[in-house]
């Protein structure tokens, strides 16, 4: 699997001189990633920009690692047994018009299993965006340049989605908006060969992965994926594509996925302590704050939630409710704590209204008081903060006494950010980097709070 | 009620000299609308900056539509004794410390309506952010400056909260983000006097206002409000507080509210065409479409899906399937029109995979064709359509064909746009200046075409 992701010398078969085609973006990334390691293939041309193109795999003057083929489905299995006479050990099909066209799609795919197997070649695909090695700035996809440069950043969290999107414009319409350090990003397909029972197996001992996320219209091999995933300490979070019956046709006719029985799958894979979820951005929300937050579970989820709106509290503690947890009930030298800060009239409960005590004791003194309160009080085993980013006040936070207590504690603290959007980015990128992760919106972050704590 | 919204000469009991204080705040938000109507009550001051303070409101050399009280709590009634023999009609009392804090707070709120009847005011709050009229740029709100100005634009959606933050923080945090034209903002706080239903009352019957989106930790004189529902063809939205009993136990601390049982509450509202929604995002997100819209109801809601990405088509079908939804089955004529524009080897479906059609066709040309299709599909009863702004192609979208087709047909387009920050900004202005409601997030999306075409 090493060799998918750590090639040395590429080809791509199917280079395209249109600036508007994917094959020409997969010239362009392949080019901007491997340099003088990176041989084009094209039977018309002889160049395209100022680079050499080759006719055939065949006449490709170096041993390749791994082969990109983008070309029509009806070509391949000629170029796949060029791959195999020319001794090319991996190859990435990322063209459509498999199986999941019907049954002529079916056999042409079988046709290249033989081809592949009989050859010694291990295929990635068909019908993906294979793959990107963020850390080594690899980019094996035909996602356009401009939306992938500059924006991916390396880090902890790798993703196998069974869908292009997911691997490029969702991520990077993401990318765009949140700070989010990726590790490796596997568009998987119809996965003929490679599945992400294989690729589990590979991140589970990736020392740059530290979370997995996976988008999933099929299982193959589900009890070897059970096993893995029992036997690891990451993370996994796993979004199920075709849980309902349109969902399920839809899967059919996208990656010739014929779904098992959801509910089967998500006992299975909640048994062995893979957290599942049901949505696009809630995958990569909890993926990613995992990879901030770092930290090991705990077995309930008592809430302390800090606000500076009363109806804010009232609607979190719905949210909580609807997602299992509880509300932490404040021990009396908690709220003894608490009271200090607050006026005379008013006396605090949980969820928290801080807004009378921020205009008495100022946003930083009262949010280090009471912090520090609840993360003590061995009843609350997180807590949902809620700050409003304003462009008047300057560093109202003490971010480094949050991180310290988040780690003295071995409890999450989660951070709705919302207020004007260049604060609010700031602010974000100060909680993060000490590790304490960010939603921008309130559901969004109890959703992360119930992964971090309880790992469902 | 009128005379709450459209006041001719405002005072201000408690202006603060205090920059960081709430009364400062609410003395500059008045003068910047009011301006030589509005009278400042300080009894310690003669002046704050240039402007003239008075001693009490018995002496201020003008007849006074409303005053504004932001006192503390016991300090309250007498000034309402001095608006009475002033003959001030109304008063906003945003101070706390009322029937929120125990049995005391209840007792000064019972004083306060007392002389408020007696004295012939009528009372709006306490504990409350006031209101804004955002056609008249009247804002009665302690919400400070920055945060306002340059953000509120005039529109058809009116809210009614029981939450300072909805009036003020997390509205501004979504229209910093979001286009979102807005009429009245009501925070009502524990309506001792004025309340949703009254407030309902008069938005039914205001010409500024199309839809209504309402915050509500209980409901007073339910019988009326249903029947006031009932009576209006305008889209009411509401988010219930206190749907659990975590939230409920939250809701009487912050306003004082006994919560309704939510169910029973619930089945009254839905029957009275009520759109119930759960959280505050989708409150403002509904509310915000149809504002965008203004689309008459279907009684059905089969959906078809335009995407770029078979993963999105996929998930976007679970979604639809939650919420009661149905996949659209497209007729016959419908496919062989798709057909034309999509290559030989794949057969187009819903939810339909533009992608290889994009390729083949170019984006403008294949989304006219496609949307024209489907919109005139009679078993289709709404549109999803998923689009990736990108800044290296322009005017991709026939935005005017689009709106033509939403009108003709009567049915809603939904889109999610994607992409690239300020071009994603770009593409949503566009569509929503036409009518055409725009999402950043998919399931919000599909969210709103469940509330525009059942208006459930």
């Amino acid at each position: 699997m090493k060799l998918f992701f750590e090639p040395k010398r590429v080809a791509l078969i199917g280079a395209s001189t249109n600036k508007r085609r994917p094959g020409n973006q997969l010239f362009r990334n392949m080019e901007a990633c491997f340099g003088d390691d990176f041989y084009p293939v094209n039977s018309r041309v002889d160049k395209i920009d100022e680079k050499v193109c080759y006719g055939s795999i065949l006449d490709v003057p170096a041993e390749i690692d791994l082969a990109v083929v983008f070309i029509p489905a009806s070509a391949v299995p000629k170029a796949l047994e060029q791959c195999a006479e020319k001794g090319v050990p991996r190859v990435i099909i990322e063209s459509a018009g498999f199986a999941e066209t019907g049954p002529e799609g079916k056999a042409l795919e079988a046709r290249c299993r033989v081809i592949a197997q009989e050859g010694g070649v291990r295929i990635w695909g068909p019908n993906c965006m294979g793959l990107i090695n963020v850390h080594q700035s690899k980019v094996l996809s035909f996602m356009a340049s401009w939306i992938w440069q500059g924006v991916f950043t390396p880090g902890v969290v790798s993703l196998v989605v069974q869908s292009g999107m997911l691997s490029a414009g969702f991520l990077a319409h993401i990318l765009g908006r949140t700070p989010f350090g990726l590790s490796k990003v596997c568009s998987i397909g119809n996965k003929m060969e490679v599945d992400e029972t294989d690729l589990l197996e590979y991140l589970v001992d990736d020392p740059e992965t530290e979370v997995i996320a996976m988008y999933l219209e099929s299982l193959e091999r589900g009890r070897r994926f059970v096993e893995l995933a029992r036997s690891t300490e990451k993370p996994i979070v796993v979004l199920k594509g075709g849980r309902s019956s349109f969902g399920k046709k839809a899967a059919i006719s996208h990656t010739s996925s014929l779904a098992q029985d959801a509910r089967v799958m998500d006992a299975a894979l909640r048994q062995s302590r893979v957290i599942c979820v049901r949505g696009m951005t809630e995958l990569l929300d909890v993926a990613r704050c995992f990879g901030v937050a770092k930290i090991d579970k705990t077995s309930r989820a008592r809430m302390a939630v800090l606000t500076f709106s009363g109806g804010g509290g009232v609607v979190t503690s719905d949210l909580i409710a609807d997602l299992g947890m509880e509300l932490a009930d404040l021990a009396p030298p908690t709220l003894s704590r608490l009271k200090e800060v607050f006026p005379e009239w008013m006396d605090p409960s949980n969820p928290v209204d801080l807004y009378p005590a921020y205009a008495k004791r100022g946003t930083r003194e009262t949010l280090r008081h009471t912090i520090e309160a609840v993360m003590m009080d061995p009843g609350v085993d997180g807590v949902y903060l809620h700050v409003f980013a304003s462009p008047a006040r300057r560093s109202p936070y003490d971010y480094d006494l949050m991180a310290r207590l988040m780690g003295d504690h071995g409890k999450p603290i989660v951070v709705w950010v919302m207020g004007q959007p260049e604060t609010a980015r700031e602010v974000t990128v100060e909680f993060e980097k000490r590790g304490i992760p960010t939603v921008e919106e309130v559901s969004r972050g109890v959703r992360v709070l119930a992964a971090l704590t309880m790992r469902t």
